[in-house]
């Protein structure tokens, strides 16, 4: 691959994880399912206490993060990325990232806190399908972690 | 547009964000009022207490907003740009971000707080004037505010 | 230089900085110390209390910042890069910059506080040595600083 053709899939690959953090504050659920392939697999059970284990295919993804957002303003930003394009339809990528997130008086709990407010990297892979980079799988480590 | 002038025009819309934060927060008033087009349009009212409504052309952008954040610390952020090129001389762009205002002792007051910190987004558009990408509107929503 | 030269060497400083973040908070200081060129500078002085002044050579940066983070626990995030690429070896970058410093309990503090919230911009310069971009040097400047 040329340099043009992996500057422009780094771009769209940011482009994917941007709408990634618009659709999930915003709560887009079914806009935001469709940015992972079919078999994507999340593993946030590291640090987000309930999450549970390793979570496989878009669906369960979904299904599992409107979940647990229910009744939740969040706020997620993604920082700094390194993003490797490794062939014409796989890459990988880490990104630093922060985020905040407010419970609702009536909002089911994860826990004895109301507000998270923590900092980590995504470690993802992504793949092409067609004309779109999809992200296939991503694990959540964490940095630093407040809860009150 | 090829793709190599579409990732160039990207870059330097945000290369022109990035002076637009920097010469907020640093209170560079005229630098940052030449980032805008002459009848460009703001509409920061949804959210910024004593804003008021839409606010039309860059010098009345900038006399609004330097006297709004007068004795105020700021710190601006943008994040996660999804910029579209519509042609050579049309985008659009969405970012993420965040805001933190710390009024001085006797500094005016917009509202019963002395210390803001937000989350949202900018919608914007942008215009080329000649070499240079401008800003032709803006518009902010937010996520979540907190005011102390 | 070409545009696409260009674009391509923006990006690889950009990366250049992700691992330059990802490996302070991570603390893996000698990938950390590679990130720089042999003589880089760095001046943290304007506003570490107890950094002292402009330090000189990758080594003694290594040194100097290991230390200063021993039981540190650090988040440093940069923002909204300005990257000029003045020749086929010579760039300068501007990043805005946020960092949170927790420090344990029985760590070697800077001063009577614990935690450091702070905001500001990085001012550097770069260099290329054969295929790889290297920090030459890196002077901080704070927008606010949270102290508690």
């Amino acid at each position: 691959m040329d340099r043009i053709e992996a500057l422009f899939a780094i771009e769209q690959i940011k482009q994917l994880k941007a709408r990634y953090f618009e659709c999930l504050d915003g709560k887009r659920w079914s806009e935001w399912g469709a940015l992972f392939t079919e078999d994507a697999t999340m593993d946030i059970a590291g640090d987000q206490p309930g999450a549970g284990n390793v979570v496989k295919t878009a669906a369960a993804i979904t299904d599992t993060v409107s979940r647990l957002l229910t009744g939740v303003t969040s706020v997620h930003h993604g920082h700094m990325p390194r993003i490797e394009i490794l062939s014409a339809d796989k890459a990988t990528g880490i990104w630093a990232m922060e985020d905040l997130l407010v419970w609702a008086a009536d909002a089911p709990r994860q826990g004895p806190f109301s507000r998270l407010h923590g900092y980590g990297h995504y470690h993802e892979t992504y793949a092409r399908r067609g004309e779109h980079w999809r992200i296939d799988s991503l694990r959540l480590t964490r940095l630093h972690l407040e809860l009150s």
